[in-house]
C-alpha cells in the first residue's frame, strides 16, 4: 500500500463511528493496553507478559520498532540492522540509482559495512518515552476564544511543550492529539539521521506484481529490505559521515523460521498514519462526492504526464519512479475507498446512525442540552469549507506536484517565518526543522526533470482556469491578464517559459543559498518563481487561516461527538491512528471475497511461477524459476502446503504508515513484514469489517529463502538471530 | 457454453492424444459401457444396474434423453415435457418474440397446453437403436482408391445404409464415425417435429450474468426451461398442427429435490458435439496459429456490426440476438481455447509426445514398418491445406453470416442436387432433408434485417480484397472489375446495392417458390443473388473436393495413429465426441484455479444478490431481491449452506452439445441441468485436465424455487415427479 505516501497526501483531515466491538479491530496505543486487552490476547495465544511487550521505561519489544521513511521498520540485530518493506526503501533506492547502476531493477547487497549506501533524506525515529500532556495543552485554551484563536493557542502551547522537551537534548519531541483533540501526548524520539541501504531484492521480487497486484490478494510480492542505522562515534545523532558507527538499539527482535498456520496469534506493532473511524456523514459525503473523485481524476492526469515522460527517457523514468508509484498507489487507494463506501453503503449507514443518535438525544433531556448542537455545528463547518475547496485543492497540489513551486514556496515561506521568534513560527518552519528543510531542497534534485516539471505546472494552470468565480487564484489571473499570446494555452506557455528561463532554483546550490537570505535580499534576487511564490503566499495564507479555524472548530466538536457516542453506546473506544506507535493483534486467516470463492491465508512459490509471464510486473527472475523447477527450496518449506511460503494474511488492523511493521508471533518473534491490505480493507480506514479486512505480510521465510538461495546473502543471515 | 452453436461452427475438423487414465475423463458411448466401468461407477456411489441406465432395447433412463436444438433435453413427464437449458430454448424464444411481446426479456409460462407456443425449426431426436455397421461401410472401400474416391465411397455407402434404414419407416437414421473413422455405427431416431415452448424464466434469471459470466465460475445463472414434444394423433411424427397431441416417451426421469453435496456421485447423459483428444501437433498448430486467432478477429468485427445495429433499433436487436449470442459464445470459446493451449503448453507437449512416439517406432522394427508414414502423411495433408485455408475461411463464413448469401447458396445448390439420383446427392441435400431446408429458408425471416445483412456482406467483401494472390475468389474479382466507382469501397457499395435492390429472396414466399424451381427455371428468374451463388458455386466446389480428399486421407490416417498410440501406451480408449449419445460420470467437486484461490462446488442465492448491479446482465429481478430480503426460500434450502442453491460443479466430462443434459444422482434422478463448463475446461476439447475441468449445472432446486416462488408455475411442478 506504500502507506507512507497516503498519510502525506491526506491534506484535509475529515469523518466514521464504529464501536470497538471486535477484539481484532483497533490500533491500540501501547500505553493504553490494559489487563483486559492482555487477557484477550493471551486467550488467543500470546505467550508474552505485558512488560515483555512494553514496560513504558525502554523495555519490551515495542522499543525495537521505529518510524522510518513514512513507514515502519524494526531492529533485528544489535548492530542497527533494520528489517522493513522493499517499498519503504524504494525512494532511497531511486535516489541512488542511475540509468547505469539501477538498484531498483537489479536490487542491492552490501558485502560489508563499507559497501552500504547512504539513503538520502531517510530518518529513523526511535521512541524514548510517552507522556500525557492533555492538561498542559488545555491550560492554554479559554472558553471565549474563537476557533482560530483556539487553534493557535493549542498550536502555540504544543510548540512550547516541544521546545521545552528538546532543550539541550539530542532528541525530537512531538505533541500528538488523540480522539480528534480529546487527549494530547508528548512523544520523545531519538532520531537516527544516517541510514544506509544494506540489502534489497531485485524489483522483480521486491515489487513482483507491481501496481496490478497492489492492494490485491492472492499476492506474491517479496516486499522486504534491510537498512542500517548509524550514529556518531559518541553515540549521538549525526548526519551521514564516514566515521559514523552502527547504532546499538536497546532492544532487537528475533526471527522465527517456524512459520504460520491458520488461526495462529499475530500482532503488528508500527506507526499507522491516519484512520477516520469516528467521522460524521459530512466527512463521508465530502470524500465520496468531492475529495476522492477529484483526486482520482487529477492523479490519473498527472500519471499520464509522468508515464509519457518516462517512456521517452529512462533517466527521467528513474527520476519520476517514486512519485509515479505514490500517485498510482494513492489512486488505487481512493478508488478502493469509493468502492468500499458504496459497497458498505457507508454514507447511508452514517446518516441512519446520526438519525438514531439524534433521536436518542431527543429522548434524553440532559444529553440533548449537552450535545444537541454538535452535529449541526459540524455540518456548518463543512458547508463553509465548500466555499474554498476547489481553490484549496489546486493550490495544495500545485505546491506538491510542481517541484519549482514546491522549492520557491518553501524558500519564500522560510524568509517570512525566520523574521518571527522561533516559538511563533509555523510548525515545520522552526529552527529544529531547518536541517530537514535544507535536505529536502537538496534531494529535490534527484526527482527533478525540467520538461516534466513544466508540463505539471502547465496542467495545474489549465485547471486553475476552470475554477469558479468565487474561488479564483488572483495571482494567477493577474499573470494571465498580462501574458502575451492570443489563447489561454499560449499565455500559459509564455508564463511558464518566463518562469523557467529566469529562475536559478533549478540548481541545488542556489536553492540552499537563497534559503539563507533575508526577505529583503531574497526579493532583490528578482527570481520569477520567488515572485510568484510571494504573490501566491498572500492568498494561501487566507486559505490556511480559514482551515485553521475549521480545524479549531472540529478539534472542539469531534471530541464532543466521540464523548456523546461513547455515552450513547457504552464501552471503551480506541483512538484513531495519528502517526504514533500502535499495536494491533489478530490471527492468521483467509477470507471469502464473494459467493463460492475462498482465499487461503497463504500463497506459495508455485503461485509466483504461475503468475510469471516474462513481462513486468510479472517477470519472475530466472533464478527463482530454476530453483522452483529443481525444487531447490533449501528447507524454507511450509509444513502444510509443502511449498515455499511467500505472503500471508492476518486479521490485524493496519493502515498506511504500518508498511514495514514486523508481524510477530505469540512469542514476539518476527514472522513477516506487513506491507499491504487487501482491496476490501481499503475502506477500513473508515469502517473495519472483520469478515473482509485483512493485512498482507511477506512471510519471513520467503525473505530468508530469497536472501539465501537467490542473493547468497549468508553474512546477513548470520547477523540475524533465527529460531 | 451454448454448445449447440460451437459444434455447428466447427467447419474444419482437426487434433490431442490423451490416455483415458482417469475414470472421470471420457464421454462413453452407451453401448461401450462395460463391467469395469459400472464397477468403477458403483464404487463411486451409483445405485443403478447397467440395465437401469441402458439395456439396448429401449429400456433404461438413457432413452429419456433426446437431442434438441443442437443441445440436449430430457423427458420429465409422461406427457412429453422436456427439461433443458434456457439457452437451448433461446433461439425459439427469439423467433417468437417481437418488440411488443419479448419472451426473451420477460420469460414465458403457458397456463395450459393450449397456451404453449410452437418453437419454429426445433426438432427432438429420440434414440431408438444403435447398430455397428463398420464392416458394411468398409466393404465399399478398396485399397487402390484415391483419398477423394475413398471419401466418396464411404459417404455413398453410408447414404445407402441410411436409405435402407429409413425405408418405409417413420424414423431418421444416421451413420456416425468413431475414433476418426475406425468404427461406424448406425443410429435410428424417432424425430419429434412439433416442439412447443412451455416455460422459460425471464432473461435476468435464465441468462443472469450473460456473456460476462459465460464460461465462468462462480456462476449464478438459472439456465433452464421447459418445452413439450407433440406428435400426430396417431403417434406419428408430424410438423406443428392444432390437432397434435403430447408425445408419450417410453421413459421419463424423476426429479430429486434432495440436493447435492461434495463428492456425491453424478452422471450426465447427453449429446456432446465434438472433441479432438487424439489429434496431432499439425492440428493444434493449425488452430493455435491460424484458425482460432482468425475467427476471434472476424467474430469481434461481426459483433461490432451487430451491436451497433442492435443499439439503434430494438426490433433489430431481437433479430440478431441469437446470432450475436452465438458469436460471443464462440469467441469466448476460442479465446479460452487459445489460453488453454498456451497455459498447458499443448503444442510443445504434442510435439514432445510425437518425438517419443517416433523414437518408439524407431526401436521397434515391426511397428516402424506399419506406422512410420502416419505422422509425416498427416503433416503433408496440413501443408496442402494451408494453400486454400484463407479462401476457405472467407467463403465459408460469408455463406454463414450473410443471410441472403446463405439463402441463395442453398437454393442454387438444391437445384443442382435435385438433378441427381437421391442417393448420389450431397448429404444434407437429399429428399429426406427437404422439409428441414424449407423450414430453414422460412424461419430465416425471423433473423433478417436488410441493412445489417448488407453490412455483413460488405465486411466479407472487404476481407476478400485482402486474400493472397493464389487464393482469390474469382467470381468476386470479376464483379469488382465491372463495378462502377472509383474506390474499392464505392465498388463494393455498388455491387451490394445491385444485389439487394434486384433480389426477391428477401421474401420467404419467394425463397420457397424458387426452391422448387429447376436449374433452368431458376436461372431464368435472373435474381442477382442466385447468379452470384452460381458463380461462387464453381469455386467452392473445387475447395469442397479438396477438403473431401483431405477428409478421406485423414479418415485413413487418424485411426491408424490412434491404433498405433493404443499399442504404444496400452489400454482402452474412449472415442471422441461426435454428436451421438454419451454418458460421463464424476463427482460434485470445487477446484482451485490458482494459488490461494479455492472455488466452492456450489453457489447461492446470496451470490445472485451480491452480483446485482441493476444493470444487464446483472439485473436481478425485484421478485428475487424481495424473496431474498424476506428469507422466503420456500423450503428450497441447501442443508450445508443454509441458502437457496443456484449452480453447482461436477467433474463430469462434457462439451458443446451437452447443453441441457440432465445431471443425475446415484439413483438416476435429475439433480440439475448441465449448461456450461468453467473457463479452464474450454481447452478440454483437446486435453482433459482432471484438476481443473468442471461442468457447470443449474441446481434443479433453483429451478423449482424460481418456478414456485417467482413464476407461480404450480401446475408445472405438479406435472413433475419430485422425490
Amino acid at each position: 500500500m506504500a502507506g507512507r505516501c497516503i498519510a502525506a497526501l491526506v491534506i484535509l483531515s475529515v469523518l466514521v463511528m464504529a464501536a470497538a466491538s471486535l477484539a481484532e479491530e483497533g490500533m491500540w496505543p501501547l500505553d493504553k493496553l490494559d489487563k483486559t486487552m492482555y487477557k484477550r490476547m493471551k486467550a488467543m495465544g500470546l505467550e508474552l507478559s505485558s512488560k515483555d511487550i512494553y514496560d513504558g521505561k525502554g523495555g519490551g519489544i515495542a522499543y525495537a520498532i521505529v518510524q522510518l521513511g513514512g513507514g515502519t521498520a524494526s531492529f533485528v540485530s544489535p548492530k542497527g540492522l533494520m528489517f522493513t518493506n522493499h517499498h519503504v526503501a524504494f525512494t532511497a533506492l531511486q535516489r541512488v540509482s542511475t540509468a547505469e547502476q539501477n538498484y531498483i531493477e537489479e536490487g542491492f547487497l552490501a558485502e560489508g559495512y563499507e559497501d552500504e549506501i547512504p539513503a538520502p533524506g531517510y530518518r529513523a525515529y526511535v521512541l524514548l518515552s510517552i507522556k500525557d500532556v492533555t492538561k498542559k495543552v488545555f491550560g492554554a485554551v479559554k472558553d471565549e476564544m474563537s476557533d482560530l484563536e483556539r487553534y493557535n493557542a493549542i498550536e502555540m502551547r504544543s510548540k512550547e511543550i516541544v521546545e521545552e522537551c528538546e532543550e539541550n537534548r539530542d532528541v525530537e519531541c512531538r505533541v500528538a492529539s488523540f480522539y480528534d483533540g480529546m487527549e494530547y501526548k508528548l512523544f520523545t524520539y531519538f532520531v537516527v539521521k544516517d541510514i544506509r541501504i544494506v540489502y534489497a531484492p531485485m524489483r522483480s521480487i521486491g515489487n513482483y506484481g507491481g501496481d496490478i497486484d497492489n492492494w490485491m490478494w492472492p499476492r506474491h510480492t517479496g516486499d522486504f529490505s534491510f537498512l542500517r542505522a548509524y550514529v556518531a562515534p559518541d553515540g549521538s545523532s549525526a548526519e551521514y559521515a564516514d566515521e559514523n558507527i552502527p547504532y546499538v538499539p536497546s532492544v532487537f527482535l528475533h526471527i522465527s523460521s517456524k512459520g504460520v498456520k491458520k488461526n495462529d496469534f499475530t500482532m503488528v506493532i508500527g506507526y499507522p498514519g491516519q484512520t477516520m473511524r469516528y467521522r460524521s456523514s459530512n466527512s463521508i459525503g465530502h470524500h465520496q462526492n468531492f475529495n476522492y473523485p477529484r483526486r482520482i481524476k487529477m492523479f490519473r492526469e498527472l500519471l499520464n504526464i509522468f508515464n509519457r515522460a518516462a517512456e521517452a527517457d529512462e533517466s527521467v523514468a528513474i527520476k519520476v519512479a517514486s512519485f509515479d508509484a505514490m500517485l498510482n498507489n494513492a489512486m488505487k487507494n481512493y478508488e478502493g475507498m469509493l468502492e468500499g463506501f458504496e459497497k458498505a453503503g457507508l454514507l447511508d449507514r452514517k446518516l441512519a446512525e446520526e438519525k438514531e443518535f439524534t433521536a436518542w438525544l431527543e429522548s434524553n433531556g440532559e444529553m440533548k442540552k449537552k450535545y444537541d448542537d454538535v452535529l449541526p455545528s459540524i455540518k456548518a463547518q463543512y458547508d463553509d469549507y465548500k466555499m474554498r475547496r476547489e481553490k484549496n485543492m489546486i493550490t495544495g497540489f500545485t505546491g506538491f506536484g510542481c517541484l519549482m513551486i514546491r522549492a520557491s514556496s518553501m524558500i519564500y515561506r522560510w524568509c517570512l517565518e525566520k523574521e518571527k521568534e522561533d516559538i511563533e513560527r509555523e510548525p515545520g518552519y522552526q529552527e529544529r526543522d531547518v536541517p530537514r528543510l535544507k535536505q529536502g531542497l537538496k534531494i529535490l534534485q534527484l526527482s527533478y526533470d525540467r520538461e516534466t516539471d513544466k508540463k505539471v505546472l502547465s496542467y495545474f494552470m489549465h485547471r486553475a482556469l476552470e475554477l469558479p468565480e468565487n474561488q479564483r487564484i488572483e495571482a494567477f489571473d493577474d499573470m494571465m491578464s498580462e501574458a502575451p499570446g492570443s489563447s489561454d494555452s499560449d499565455k500559459i506557455d509564455a508564463i511558464i517559459e518566463e518562469l523557467y528561463s529566469g529562475t536559478k532554483l533549478e540548481s541545488a546550490e542556489e536553492r540552499l543559498r537563497m534559503f539563507d537570505l533575508s526577505r529583503k535580499e531574497l526579493l532583490e534576487e528578482g527570481d520569477p518563481f520567488i515572485e510568484f511564490a510571494m504573490k501566491l503566499r498572500e492568498e494561501i495564507k487566507v486559505l490556511e487561516e480559514k482551515d485553521k479555524g475549521f480545524g479549531g472548530a472540529l478539534n472542539k466538536l469531534r471530541p464532543k461527538l466521540i464523548e456523546a457516542y461513547a455515552k450513547w453506546k457504552g464501552g471503551a473506544l480506541y483512538p484513531d491512528a495519528n502517526g504514533t506507535m500502535r499495536l494491533t493483534y489478530g490471527v492468521v486467516k483467509g477470507y471469502s471475497p464473494k459467493d463460492a470463492v475462498n482465499y487461503s491465508y497463504i500463497t506459495n512459490l508455485s503461485g509466483v511461477v504461475e503468475k510469471h509471464t516474462g513481462e513486468e510486473p510479472f517477470d519472475c527472475p530466472e533464478e527463482i524459476l530454476e530453483l522452483y523447477e529443481a525444487r531447490d527450496f533449501g528447507g524454507y518449506v511450509d509444513a502444510v502446503t509443502g511449498d515455499v511460503p511467500v505472503d500471508f494474511l492476518s486479521t490485524c488492523d493496519i493502515t498506511g504508515g504500518n508498511s514495514g511493521s514486523p508481524i510477530l508471533n505469540a512469542r514476539g518473534e518476527v514472522i513477516g513484514s506487513a506491507f499491504d491490505g487487501n482491496y476490501e480493507s481499503i475502506s477500513a480506514d473508515y469502517l473495519f469489517n472483520e469478515r473482509l479486512t485483512r493485512d498482507i505480510n511477506v512471510d519471513v521465510r520467503y525473505a530468508l529463502f530469497v536472501m539465501d538461495k537467490v542473493s547468497g546473502a549468508q553474512h546477513l543471515l548470520d547477523e540475524l538471530t533465527i529460531h
